[in-house]
């Protein structure tokens, strides 16, 4: 049985198999056929955190396929009301075929992936975010072909997004250039041993989006810590991606972001309009790259 | 594409198409005839306001036609944190069919709708309750036949409800007769300009009731303006639909209402309970005519 | 049409044909055989205390099954703000084809029933809790063959498990020992006529799980009752489920519990986690118990 608990659980096969697969139910999509392979499925997804796109788009996702869901909202349930994690585990996977998790810390997931008798998938941790990488990778290769040998560049924080693509990088071959103001570094106790050749760090912006091929960024103050937000705004000044920077990038660059935006904080509202923004493709993306996941968590490499 | 915002959206020959497919689509409920035209089709419903009636009957609608539904709860998710609701359409609708919306003001539900990709229908707005009055005039064709040339008689509050069958009486041919308390008259300027020659303004219920065939009603209060009841007992004095006034009307007269009801202020338990109400009828025809609604949103003019 | 509002409203003919079909059901979930008698059909789960269990098994089961369900919470909806039980009842089982209800006080089941259309199921009251009972006996049954004859010992707090317990002893044929603290003993009046027989009441539980086949309890403290908690904590002390009071029951009894457990509370972490625990198979046991109590309810005895 495999979880998808961060983006280094999957081979580089793994990922080859997801991208392709992820085209093929995306296609079927758009031309209204029904492909209902997990018909008498069901999804558990459990919520410590308040979300709207992780839910829509695997709730959309199960049901195109065939499956059902079940929405867990731990403030709702006992699970918010200290009982321990494995005995919500044991039982819960006894009723469903998958399950998705958001929450806070990564060891809450495992914790729970280790009780579980039905493959667990990270909805987003404090530590990753394997999803929606796998949904922005996608959506580079759909709109530009494969990633290797192609520059990220990373404007902002240092969250979880940007640690999983320290992960997905060994695996698609990309290098990541990462921009984070003076105070913010990233952690380079974090860097996965294989990732150390593939990255380098700046303090500013515009050297780090030099040439790059996908200039990617996120909020700069996460959900539950908007008490510091004050600071933040602060210290990132000179941090916004707006045309000047995307004019130092790559010419066809992409610009992506994986939503709520901040206008006018961390990206400027023409860049997110912008001709070189695909954020609504990438949402979009999220919805089919979790529907290929699911369909080899269940069945394996389908090929039909 | 088509949404469904406001009654006057709808043409005389839609209304007359929508009604004939809820007889259809109640009779095979009624016989339990399977009929599933919407098997991979998805509704969105997004609150911003509580409901019991709007969301059940909008779910058991969807799922009795083969599709599923996502309810988005806005205090839930991150809709409700300040992310622009264009955003929220933009995302949203690349992954559903249909969304249905319950807002405040009748703005939100355009602004969401400009932006869809989808169709959009509005279930209950600051300003306007057009599947409630598709369900009332539904259910009045049921139960008496066309509403042309018929008296319905409204009594009580100048609200959504009550603008909502303002723009209804030219595409049916309706009269209405509006009774409010002094100080709580109609907006004039909010009155459509084919339906000025259809309806009356009263302060005395027992004119506005006099030989109509439609005695309707609702809460004095709204949800949200709870601070203001005891005002408002004070100013609808008289204006509780109870037995004699129901006297005042047609003999074959109906009673209806949208419920929640509150018995004893807007209308008496023994008209609500009584053998002219069809309240319990026309909640449940809420669900098949919304079912119809979505048919033809999604596929069209069906005939089958 | 059946209600399954209490244990006793099933005949011994009924239970024993809702174990046949859980055996059979279960059998076909645990071989991914596809079995959807309840397509088209409707489940609405209302719900007064917030759950985990009982929505994932109740969910999870009429998915599997072809069906579909909508959870009302009363917080978030109308039902909780003063709208008449009886008002609701009329209104949503127009609509859906089965309600499940987890509420305080039994007299709102039953009045809710009395209106209703459709049957309905007690998903947890003040008073019982008859869907766990039916999972426990099944899951003695399973493991160990008929209950006729048997010993089960309830140790702990007289709640409505017990009393559901008490229900069921004169139909499976079973004897009932229960040990509650002084002060907490059960309600003598409430012990129905033809189970008088069939139950010893103790002090000391020691005595009361002498040869038992089967040894099970709850938490002290109900959802709800937290305030209470150290009182009880002092006044149960003696009463936790360890491996010497396992020892003084049969040499193959069970364990059993409902879950959630506070262990070193009322169940000691050995014992739960011990070769004779099956709250596992307990709490998964609740899901097929359930779907066989939903078709019968809707389909009545299917034989295939």
């Amino acid at each position: 049985m495999k979880h998808f608990l961060r983006f280094s659980d999957l081979s580089v096969e793994e990922v080859q198999h997801l991208f392709d697969r992820t085209r093929t139910l995306k296609e079927r999509f758009k031309n209204y056929v029904v492909y209902q392979p997990l018909v008498d499925r069901m999804l558990a997804m459990v919520f410590e955190k308040s979300s709207t796109r992780t839910r829509v788009s695997f709730e959309a996702g199960i049901y195109q396929m065939g499956g059902s869901s079940i929405v867990l909202n731990m403030g709702e349930t006992q699970l918010g009301r200290g009982e321990p994690i494995e005995d919500v585990a044991r039982v819960v996977t006894r009723m469903v075929d998958l399950v998705m998790i958001r929450t806070y810390e990564q060891s809450i997931l495992e914790r729970f992936a280790a009780h579980s008798r039905v493959p667990v998938i990270n909805g987003l941790t404090n530590e990753y975010h394997p999803c929606q990488i796998l949904a922005d990778a996608y959506t580079f290769v759909e709109q530009r072909g494969p990633l290797k040998g192609k520059v990220v560049a990373w404007v902002g924080d240092a969250n979880n997004m940007l640690y999983t693509w320290l992960e997905a990088a060994p695996l698609l071959g990309f290098r990541l250039r990462v921009a984070t103001p003076a105070g913010y570094a990233l952690d380079p106790s974090r860097v996965p041993a294989n990732a150390a050749g593939l990255f380098e760090a700046f303090t500013d912006p515009m050297r780090a989006v030099e040439g790059a091929h996908l200039v990617t960024t996120d909020v700069w103050t996460s959900m539950g810590f908007e008490a510091e937000t004050q600071k933040r705004l602060e210290a990132f000044k000179g941090f916004c991606v707006d045309r000047a920077m995307m004019a130092r990038a790559a010419p066809d660059a992409l610009f992506m972001h994986c939503l709520p935006a901040h206008r006018g904080e961390e990206v400027a509202a023409d860049v997110l309009e912008g001709p070189q923004s695909v954020v609504w493709e990438e949402a979009e993306n999220r919805m089919h790259v979790q529907k290929a996941l699911m369909e080899y968590l269940l069945l394996g490499k389908v090929e039909s």
